[in-house]
């Protein structure tokens, strides 16, 4: 356990650097007084893209690596062309720092609004793959924008960056009460990268006795997602499948607003990456509506990523409690934010 | 509009034999007395790869090309490995007869169950492309086995065919009430391929100024099916995220027991095929539970297809009124083909 935490905090556009300021005053609140907190703002996404062209420079990349982890806003406005930012900063940190785990919980909290009827039981684990499959970048067009136009995109899958995200996924299966582990791919289309999936989950499993797995085919896991979610516990998948699934995830769990991710590289080579899985969200930007829930989770699991497993369990308990006791009213960003530290500050003992 | 239908008959496994039958019950219900049908069965599936390791021999697939159309029921049993009658039959199929539109509606009937709260209106129409994208086939595996092993999966997309199957979709959405038309992929992140369908849409768009246009990401796509599923109209997308999407489609709408397809090629240069989206539910087979719904309605495409508009709407009736006065008493597979034969035959004039 960390006694000092050095983060970089990039808190991007539109309600980035709102829910991102709220993720921040949540984490000084939950820290012992003995650990030291150290943040320093990089000035990232469609701001420093209008202004300067610029994407993440190597200058940025190589001072975002001395930190100990990044907590990133949201990245984007309607004026950058799609794909730009997403490949030139967001998809480049992940793959720069090599953030093989991209960890996303999907639980139904108390008092929150899914689209689902009747009141299911929802509490799994989405462990999408982040450094590989169909978001690696290598594909290309000819011809373009001719009547002759061929565009390809290519998924590379490899044992290696397969395995240890599997392992990892086996990991935390093991040490949940439920102990299941369902793949989703679609091995019966994709044989090749299926077969790499679906292969090194039935070798890893033998040394998990303990954790039952099972396989869905991608298209089948959505339909499982709203017809019965209660029979998930840990979902290991690939990059695509992963980002698709962790949508309709949120979708079902109180929606986008709640969702938190972990862009983790679990061995500490390189800083870890916390967010929120919702976007920019302009069009709300500036009034106050945004709801800084996904980014106080994320924080949880940045503080659990460097040790804090008791700060990270209190920010979650605090969550839990101040869903279960609102009321409807409605409170903007700040209110919620100051809710939450006030909550956390209450129950930290030292 | 023509006066006899030569249609090839692939029953396949498990169900589907079963919901097979009862969708030429209903067909020859609804067909106009001066309508000849004439139907050829062919031995295909799991059963006739197990008995001879064929999956699709040249000689079948030269016979199938000289029907009008193919019904099929379903391929597979747990016997199989996957892939093998996926690639080996049923893309093969419609690889080979060019089915560039893959035409999957969805519906919410009344009295279905649907996963989802309140009563949403449902009645939007996904156009899959049939024929590229991540389906294609392209890819393999080397030092396949090892720790080193690399698997690719290449999605291929040609400006023909998006722009074929693009514009299919803008005639469908012009010719329904609301005209409006959504493009879904990941141009975010595939940008190659992302760029050549948003392009197209683009460009066909201004042929169609009475059609409105709207894109989103495959993984958004995902929480609006779930959260304001009466958003959408008509959505075009990739073969890939086509099948995904239409099973969430299936599930928010009764469920895949009630969601058809048609595999279609619009030229008529090669025989369309019809087949409910389900599988051949191995598990319930030769118990009466399947319900034959999704095939019957695969009928009423095919019969749309041929241009019998008229009884394809008949049977659509049909199958509405019947849900519609259901009573919540189980029915056999055979007992709901029954009815829905006598309604349709008591709603043909001539
Ligand atoms: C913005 C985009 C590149 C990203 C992704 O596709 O991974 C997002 O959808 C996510 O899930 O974090
Ligand atoms: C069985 C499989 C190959 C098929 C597909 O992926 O297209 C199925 O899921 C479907 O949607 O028709």
């Amino acid at each position: 356990m960390a006694r000092s935490i050095d983060l970089a905090v990039i808190p991007g556009d539109g309600i980035g650097p709102e829910v991102v300021a709220q993720g921040l005053k949540v984490l000084a609140a939950a820290l012992p007084s003995d650990v030291k907190l150290e943040t320093t703002t990089y000035d990232l996404g469609a701001k420093r893209w209008h202004a300067t062209g610029e994407t993440l420079p190597d200058a940025d990349l190589e001072r975002l690596r001395g930190h100990d982890a990044i907590l990133l806003g949201a990245i984007g406005d309607p004026g950058v062309p799609s794909g730009v930012l997403e490949r030139g900063l967001l998809l480049k940190l992940r793959f720069a720092f090599d953030h093989y785990v991209n960890l996303r919980p999907s639980v139904l909290l108390p008092n929150t609004t899914t689209p689902l009827a009747g009141n299911p039981a929802i509490d799994f684990l989405v462990v999408r793959e982040g450094t590989e499959g169909p978001y690696v970048g290598n594909g290309g067009s000819m011809r373009t924008g001719t009547p002759a136009e061929v565009a390809t995109e290519v998924s590379i899958n490899t044992a290696y960056g397969v395995e240890r995200v599997v392992r990892d996924a086996f990991e935390r299966a093991a040490a949940r009460p439920a102990k299941k582990l369902t793949l989703v791919h679609k091995n019966n289309v994709l044989v090749h990268a299926g077969h790499l999936w679906k292969n090194t989950v039935d070798r890893v499993a033998q040394e998990y006795p303990q954790v039952a797995t099972d396989y869905l085919h991608v298209d089948a896991a959505t339909i499982f997602f709203v017809t019965q979610p209660e029979r998930f516990d840990v979902i290991v998948t690939d990059n695509l499948f992963g980002d698709i699934l962790t949508d309709l995830a949120a979708a079902i769990t109180g929606g986008i607003g709640l969702a938190a991710s972990g862009n983790i590289n679990p061995t500490g080579a390189f800083p870890s990456m916390f967010e929120p899985v919702h976007g920019s969200a302009p069009d709300i930007a500036g009034t106050g509506k945004a709801d800084p829930t996904a980014t106080v989770l994320s924080v949880a699991l940045l503080l659990r990523h460097l040790g804090h497993e008791e700060q990270a369990a209190r920010i979650e308990a605090a969550v839990t409690a101040d869903l279960a006791e609102r009321d409807g009213t409605p409170r903007d960003t700040d209110t919620i934010g100051d809710a939450l530290a006030v909550r956390v500050a209450g129950s930290v003992t030292g």
